[in-house]
């Protein structure tokens, strides 16, 4: 069993990666984990802490051993294909977790590994362990996703993230409103898509108004995506999360933000009671734990 | 419980580390290690080999596991705050170990984390593992710390060690003799700090003889502190340790440094049996085992 | 117990890591390793994915902990020696793993620490481990080496591992042909070696007749090692593995490489029945396993 794309998931796998992450969350909570037997090997091609150090993390709390294949020092330098650099690893591990710039590398690595891979990003595609973790989140948080009103906030055209969590979301039934600054906009048909397919309600938008919103969810506007600095500057003003925003905001409206953010939320907006991203990133811990020992369960069943 | 400054310690408290740090040298010798579940965040922003393998090593011994935030390949290139950082890698593990050029950087990340922050050298001011097993490897080898004669000798002033040394020494009564060259001496307040606290006779000097000392604590003297380079060739060359300073010494005396030496001692001294530094620095492993057990059972308590 | 150079073992000595590795082989079949206690520290002075990974997953699957020294960030770039390093890391690990470009380095190392070496490779001299699970490979996957016909092909001048596999080919009794181009052929005093004492029978041409052989082993030809760039092109043409090479080959003939390879095996014969280099590859983790084993039991023994 890997998990390359979130698209590859139906309603039910989600829901079994929930009630996993939900018993992992609950063996954290007792001190009690069950213990497991194996070797992780971490691949990461760029580099990303924030994803690397959760994986590990998940793996050693699992009592799972980790091998670090790190790209720069190794053997890809001396001309090997990536086709041989997996198969390599993958006589060394149980589970690969696998991070490359390259869109679909993640799905190239499945055809040459017998081990599970884990695809932790491939360029701007798909980064699934994310996008379960943000659903995780919410429905730990705030029950029942499909009751929901989600506002996806920010540069929705190139971030990762953002059009997996939107089919997530439609998935479940949630309301999603788009606020993205003009030429920023969600693909044409990523919306289409989810409407066709889940009859789902999609706002689209360059305001910001959070006062409907159960859920905020930021990511960052880069200023290298602009041509005109000057432009730059003043949409990232206004996307910056000022406190005013939050101003009549509903009592237990979340802040959610994939991490790392840089100015995109100020201070003040940071210390307030929203502000729920470093939970949300705590996440990753179960639900990481979760979809590794479904991988490691199935590898088990594979090769005996 | 956090260990940021030496300072921040009474004498009961290092008297503990110290019958911690034994305890785990029993355990180790028996070679029946009783093990803990965990995971230790190394958090280097600057190099220091000998530090985070020892860390490393004491938490292996204990059975807990590590995770290696690599301060170059993170998220902070990508603008990320010193803060936020901090959050994250709390979420990822239950004590964290923390190395910063900047003065004050422990004492800062122990305001964000939850978890137990261990200084592990915060620029030129703390180092509080290495007071500790410096301490304890005097009081290993040699008993009662009170009764000793001690030579601190070469660049007090920069030396990051010496200053939490003279003061750990102090509160155990110890007599200090500080031997630097003009110019390199140990800061003035520094001294009458310890003077005033614990009436500790403190002798200074330039001139090297080892004939009362019962312990020769050495640390390196870098060129790069003086403008005149012929100037600094010949202070180099008298604070070197050279055979015949040995002549007439006490039979038991010791010689310390804490690592890693260049050419400060030559070879011959290197063999001799005054030499301890290599089992002073084995010495971090049983304190360092300590210090993290300490923070495991004070973190337990604190989270319920 | 160190393993330092091929050379140094007997033929019973090397039978006793067959069967180590066998046993290794048998417990990960079976799913139950037995699990022993202790620390690795892998000391990589030059990058080698492969050796340091085989190892470090060796070491996980024995439940033994891994401390990784990295050269280029330690102590090291401060100017401390070789072996003050070798005394500190020793300090912290039960077995070292050390891979240096210097011939020599790891009997050096032998000589300043306690616990036990295993050298991952020094220059183009030593690699045992290797040597020894290229052997094991051999016996695993066709019985008798002894009776095997066994050709060398490639650059046998400057491949680190091809002299000692040739010597443990004769410890064995198997037939040799060296197939290597002009210029690039084996040491004459490798051969001369050998041959008086083993009574072995060496073949030597530049021909490349793969139809007597019950294994090919393949090592790269490399650009840089000619002067002339037109007959660089032409010798690594002939000495890239075509496919019409395999015509005719016994049924049971098995290509091996070390690995990485780049391009001197192209994809048809990488998918062939013939190709066994990733099993290879593989038989790296018992074989290690084994070794890591045996120098914790010697060090037990030599410790108390």
């Amino acid at each position: 069993m890997d998990l390359i794309s979130f698209r590859d998931l139906s309603k039910e796998d989600v829901e079994d990666y929930f009630a996993r992450a939900e018993e992992m969350d609950r063996q954290l909570e007792a001190g009690n984990v069950e213990k497991l037997d194996g070797i992780v090997a971490t691949m990461f091609f760029e580099p990303s802490t924030r994803t690397k150090l959760s994986f590990q993390s998940a793996a050693e709390r699992l009592g799972l051993q980790i091998v670090d294949f790190v790209g720069s020092s190794s053997s890809l330098k001396k001309g090997e294909s990536f086709e041989d650099t997996i198969r390599t690893v993958d006589g060394y591990a149980d589970i690969i977790v696998i991070r490359h710039p390259l869109e679909g590398s993640a799905r190239v690595a499945s055809e040459f590994a017998e081990a599970p891979i884990a695809n932790g990003g491939d360029g701007g595609n798909q980064h699934p362990s994310q996008t379960l973790l943000d659903l995780y989140t919410l429905k730990k948080m705030k029950g029942d996703i499909g009751a929901l009103n989600v506002h996806l906030v920010g540069d929705l055209k190139h971030a990762r993230t953002m059009r997996s969590l939107l089919y997530g979301l439609g998935m479940f039934g949630a309301k999603v409103k788009l606020v993205a600054p003009s030429g920023l906009e969600m693909a044409r048909d990523a919306i289409a898509d989810v409407k066709r397919k889940f009859e789902m309600e999609v706002e689209e938008t360059e305001t910001i108004d959070f006062k409907d919103a159960d859920v905020v969810y930021v990511c960052r506007i880069q200023e290298e995506r602009f041509e005109d600095k000057y432009e730059a500057m003043s949409v990232k003003k206004k996307f910056t999360i000022k406190p005013e925003y939050l101003q009549g905001v509903k009592e237990d409206m979340i802040i959610l933000h994939p991490l790392p953010k840089i100015d995109e939320i100020p201070p003040e907006v940071d210390k307030s009671k929203y502000a729920k991203y470093f939970e949300q990133a705590k996440n990753g811990i179960p639900m990481r734990m979760g979809i590794m020992k479904k991988m490691l369960g199935s590898a088990r069943q594979k090769k005996g």
